[in-house]
């Protein structure tokens, strides 16, 4: 298993991430597709001009099932065994979910299960912790709740908004969403309950 | 503001860590006095080992209300200006909590707001995290919910247990405890939504 189908909604800097690994030889593996449901996302637009098969879906008032049949089709015929979310803004149905057992990806910028959902670094200050993070997590039925494969922390700063936090974690998101994608294509990880662990 | 009432009901290690702190000179302060709602817990003996006024105030099936005014009383009359639980398994109720407004603090082994209540690092292994840690909060009216003053991260290793992994975290919770008595006594900290920073 090598071929990632990239789901992505805006700049999708953490494919971008994914791409350098790929092309400085850290991460075996190709990139099969990069799909957006926005067909301005600037992500799908730096896919382009790398070379990579793009595709724009807009949901044009589909419900969310048949839009993800859409979705499914598409990353099959692309021939995508595991899907990356790299900032994909739309909830996933069941139908899709159940369509990639085990292989979708998702990266979250808190250390789950703390904020999940939209804002999490928003959250993170408001909520006043002092530590944060991001989360590389299989994708289940409910949102940001799936098995953890990878986390990284970084400090929160007395001074710090939203936005100095975000970049701050942006740089580990781009770190172990490489990393772990690795791991998931590798196979070389066991999973007990929803414990995930290396081996 | 320098006297420091303890409750715990077990050993204790942050209680000693406090005490610790204080005799070598790096927390300036005073602890009042020792109570343990449980007459058998381990650190209400290391207490007395080391001179400081302990007292043991079982429930005897008061209610929780009744229970917390002896309990008020009996810290007022040693003077506590600063209440610190150290590993006490009681709820505290809200007349206690309106008692020491912004004067009582907790520390719980998990990077709240994830795992509150119980066995915090058995929920974080069962969970799958990959980081773990402790936090040192002001106590509220709520479980595990206070303003955060200090927290800190430690690795989840895979073949930890909760056993291996609680070790871990209490060597960063008897560092953090008295920093952030520390922070809380010289005052040298603000307050805004429920966000501290230091000064």
């Amino acid at each position: 298993m090598r071929r990632i189908g990239i789901l992505l909604s805006g700049r999708g800097s953490n494919f971008v991430a994914i791409a350098e690994s790929i092309a400085s030889g850290r991460l075996d593996a190709e990139i099969a597709v990069v799909i957006s449901n926005r067909a301005g996302a600037p992500g799908l637009e730096i896919a382009r001009q790398r070379g990579f098969p793009t595709l724009a879906i807009p949901a044009q008032g589909r419900e969310r099932e048949a839009y993800d049949r859409v979705l499914i089709e598409a990353l099959a015929q692309h021939g995508a065994e595991l899907v990356c979310l790299a900032g994909y803004m739309r909830l996933l149905s069941n139908a899709f979910v159940q369509a990639f057992p085990g292989r979708i990806l998702n990266i979250h910028p808190s250390l789950l299960p703390a904020f999940p959902g939209l804002d999490a670094q928003h959250q993170a200050i408001a909520h006043g912790v002092k530590i944060a993070g991001c989360t590389v997590h299989f994708v289940d039925e409910q949102l940001d709740s799936g098995p953890i494969i990878l986390q990284a922390a970084v400090p929160v700063l007395d001074n710090d908004t939203a936005e100095t936090l975000s970049e701050r974690i942006l740089k580990e998101e781009h770190r172990i969403y490489s990393e772990a994608i690795r791991i998931v294509l590798t196979g070389a990880y066991r999973k007990e309950g929803r414990r995930i662990t290396c081996d």
